[in-house]
Parts: C-alpha cells; structure tokens; sequence
C-alpha cells in the first residue's frame, strides 16, 4: 500500500506526465489498487468453514436442468439450460460471498421459472426427506425441491469470491456466518418465488418431534414462505404434523407452536385442518421400520 | 446406381486414366458407392416405430455422471464423464440399430463399473417402480438402476443409424423389433454384468399380480442374470412376491411359476425364503392406498 499512497497524486494534472501516458498509468493504478484490495478483502474472509462450491457445479447443474426438462417433467415447457447456469452464476460469481441478496438471483428464478399444478404446493420445515419420498411416491405434490428451480440447486454449495469469476470450491461461508450469503439468499428468494405462486389447496408438513419447536422461529417456512399466503389464492391448507416414528410426541394438533400457526391461519382467514401423525406420510415412515409397534397391519374393519 | 454401375470398369488397369488419377476416382467411386448402400439401408429400415434418442441425450448422461459421482455415490470413484459418453456413444454410433451387440457395450460398462456393497444387489421382474422406491427410502439395496450404469442410461432411448455418426433422434426400432437392438442389447449387458457382481444375500422382487408369470419367461430375470447367480458367492437369496395392492394374488411362493424358481434356486443349492407381500414393501404400497383395507394400522400386541 506504500507504494500506491505515494503516487496518489499522480494524475492528469501532474506536469510529469503527458494526458495519455496519464491516463494509462492511473488506469493501471487503479487496477492494481483494485485487485489488492479484493484480495485482501477475500483474504480476510478466507477463513471460511463451509465447504467449497460443489465440485463440476456447472456440468451438475445445467445436467440436472437437460434432465429435469427432458424426462422429469416436460411440462416445464422449452428453457435454455445454458443460458439457466449462465444467469444462476453471475448471482455470485465475483462477489462477497456475504454480500449476495436475494434480488441478485431474480434473472435465474424468471428463466427457470414455471407454473406449479394447483393443489400441489407444499411447504416443510425440518421433515425434508419424508417430504421428497412422499413426493416421489404419489406425484401428488411438487415441493420447490421438485421444481426445476430446486431440483437444479438441491443439496449443492456454491460460491464466488471478489478476486476472481466462477465458483470458489474451496471454501464458502455456512448458513449462519452472515445474512447475505450467496446460499441463504438463494433459498430465501427461490422460497419466496416458490409461495407466490401457491395457488389451490395446499398442504404444510411440519416435525411434531422437533428439538426446537414444530412451528420453528427463524424457518424459511415461518419467515419467508407463510407471510406469501392468502386467502385470495390459497382456499384450504392441510396441516400435517409428523412425529418420528420413535418419537418424542413433542407438540400436535393444537398444541405449542402448532396452535400458534393455527391462530395465524384463522387470522388470516384460510381454512385448514390440521392431522396428527397424517396415515399416508406415516406408511412411508414404515417402511425402514415396520417391526415398530405403531406400524403393525391390522385387520380390523375400516373405520 | 446406373451411374455406377457404367463406370465399374474404371481402375488402375483401365488405359485411360493415370495411376495417381485413377486412385483418387477409385476412391471417390467406393465413397459414393458406400455413401449410396448405406443411405439405402438406412431408408429400408426408416420405418422404425419406436421413438428416437432422447433429445439431449449427451447432455442428460453426462449430467447424470456428474451428479452421479458429485452428489448421489461419491463412493462409485474417479469417473471420466466426458469419456464415458464417448465409450457409450461408440457402441451404437454409425451402426444399423438392429445391429449392436452386448460386446459393444463392453468399453462403457467397464469404464463405469463400480463395486456394490454386499447384500446390496436385488433383481426384480415387472416391479420396477417398487424397487425403486424401496431403494430410495431404505438405502439397503442398490439395484442396477441405481449403479452408475443404470443411473446414466434409466429411462433413456437411443439409437444410431449407418449413414451417420451420433444418436438417431427421429426414430428408433422398438425393444421386439429385432433382437440386437440397441437398447435391447445394453440392458442385457448390463444386466448380466450387474449379476456377475452378486455377492453376499441377495434379494429378487416378483410381481404376484403380473398378466403373465410372476418368473416370466423371457425376461431378463429368468433369461440373463439368474444364470449368473452361484452357491459362491450368493449366500442367500430373499424371494418377495408382491401382489398389487387390488390384486389379484395370482402366484404366491410355492405356487406357479414362484414354484419353478424355488426347484431352481434348490437345484443350484442356492439357500433363499420367500415372503408374500413382504410387510416393508406393502407399507411402501400402502402410501397412495392407505384407505385400503388391507392398509389399515392396526394396535394389536407384536407378533
């Protein structure tokens, strides 16, 4: 920095040098004035503990997108997978990894944006796997994980830094090592864009065995997701609250932070049921643990 | 072809041209001749009325790698997929489609090939949505669609044709059309290496309710990887017959063709039980049909 402090004045003004030898001169200054700074400002924050970006990010996901649009759901309609990886990358790539907003990934969300059946949005909050198996199995419900969105970005990392363009796959900031990082923006916005569009019946899984509470503080689902729901294009919502099949029974239907949701939902003029330990959801359950008392078959007559 | 068949003549002993001049005729004759035979075939077998390649079928298998090795099996090893596509595309490339064989495939499916955990392999006949799902939510077995090789290649069409290099989107010959067909002759290939691999207890999957034999004839099954199966290096096999949850339970074990695949497995010396509607999988059926009667939970004391 000495370096530079001490030719600070050179300039256009500076009788030492013609206005062109000048002008090349302090752009070339300025660059390397630049460059030292970002990459002091990426070496302050290289001490990152998250992992990297996923390795091959771009072949992973622009493959997930030719895939989803090719033989997962067609009725995505034409998208230019290319052009899809092209906007997704420039959310991040040479900036702060912690200072990436959720407007920064609105050109991506539009391109890869596409309708969501009516009756088929559902919402999660710590059931994650039980909701994709169920997904799967029914093809009753399209979570944002089953979107071309999601399933592009689903279970990857990824992020940039100052000094240079494309993924930084050696180290990223974790969720919580500050607000505007480019993954929680990225799930922050995709949600947001994701509850706009619910529309119809919809459903709310939330864990009934949760450490923290079912109705979580802080839950994209609470957050983010809940306040886009109204009773203009949302007519029911079937509120499904799961216990793990060894339990703790923690809160149900009713009760603690699930009761809280209620009050909100009656506030806000949706009708809603709300299903303890939802029978289809807990058969799924089962399955990895049918020798548990609750998952016997009985024979008795149908109730 | 009365154009060439004037000029057949035409050679190196022919007087009226030079030795340099007449190779190059030479040459350009046999180009147009083979141009000409191919392009002939290839318009005799235009009819073809099963659908073409999937479109973007590079894009989508090497994708699939990609994510394959990044995300779903790290454990599958260091994987070239760009190579992968190459050793694949060979096979079929530049060729009659009726006229690929198992051999073909061998380049790719050894580039591909990983280890599968012991008591991991299962095979299953006319229930391959089940499988699938029962591998998805246990993780307790690792049928060949979930291998690289059947991950790269499920639900995928593909075929060449003579007169040109890559996949033939316009159409392909359907799986009956001919017997070396393209798609025909790699899932036998990768059917039989797949079981050549078997080691340990494994599982085979049956259809109880399928139109025709839950062991069908025919099938790959019975046909190709069966054979594969030894007293060495199976152990044991788990035989479950699963009916559709409607029915009709048309072959249970001991019964039908169930019966001829226990006097198999007996004359092999191949230990094995079977189950009827093996309690994990009907929880799995019971997800879409859990207002079933035979899907009721019941709070009867354990058996």
């Amino acid at each position: 920095m000495f370096f530079l402090n001490s030719l600070q004045l050179t300039g256009k003004g500076n009788p030492r040098c013609t206005a062109a030898a000048c002008d090349l001169l302090l752009l070339g200054l300025m660059l390397l004035s630049h460059t030292e700074r970002t990459l002091a400002k990426d070496n302050a924050k290289a001490v990152w503990k998250g992992k990297g970006s996923t390795a091959n990010l771009k072949e992973i996901m622009t493959g997930r997108c030719f895939n989803y649009i090719g033989t997962i759901n067609p009725n995505a309609g034409n998208k230019d997978c290319s052009k899809l990886w092209e906007a997704f990358l420039r959310a991040f790539s040479s900036k702060d990894p912690c200072n990436v907003t959720q407007e920064d990934y609105k050109p991506f969300l539009d391109l890869a944006d596409h309708d969501i059946p009516a009756n088929q949005s559902i919402f999660w909050s710590q059931s994650k796997g039980l909701i994709f198996q169920y997904s799967d199995i029914t093809e009753k419900v399209m979570p944002l994980e089953s979107t071309l969105i999601g399933s592009m970005t689903d279970n990857l990392n990824w992020c940039g830094k100052l000094s240079s363009p494309g993924p930084n796959f050696e180290a990223c900031p974790e969720w919580k090592d500050c607000k505007n990082n480019s993954i929680s923006s990225f799930w922050k916005a995709a949600s947001e864009n994701y509850a706009k569009k619910a529309h119809g019946e919809v459903t709310v899984m939330l864990n009934g065995s949760a450490r923290d509470n079912a109705f979580r503080k802080n839950s994209i689902f609470r957050e983010i997701e809940l306040g886009k729901l109204d009773n203009k294009h949302v007519t029911f919502i079937h509120l499904w609250i799961m216990d793990n099949i060894d339990g703790p029974d923690k809160e149900s239907c009713g009760v603690g932070s699930v009761a809280e949701l209620e009050t909100i939902l009656k506030e806000k003029k949706i009708k809603y049921s709300c299903k303890d330990n939802y029978r289809p959801v807990r058969m799924l359950q089962c399955v990895g643990k049918s020798d548990h008392q609750s998952c016997k078959l009985g024979t008795e007559p149908k109730v």
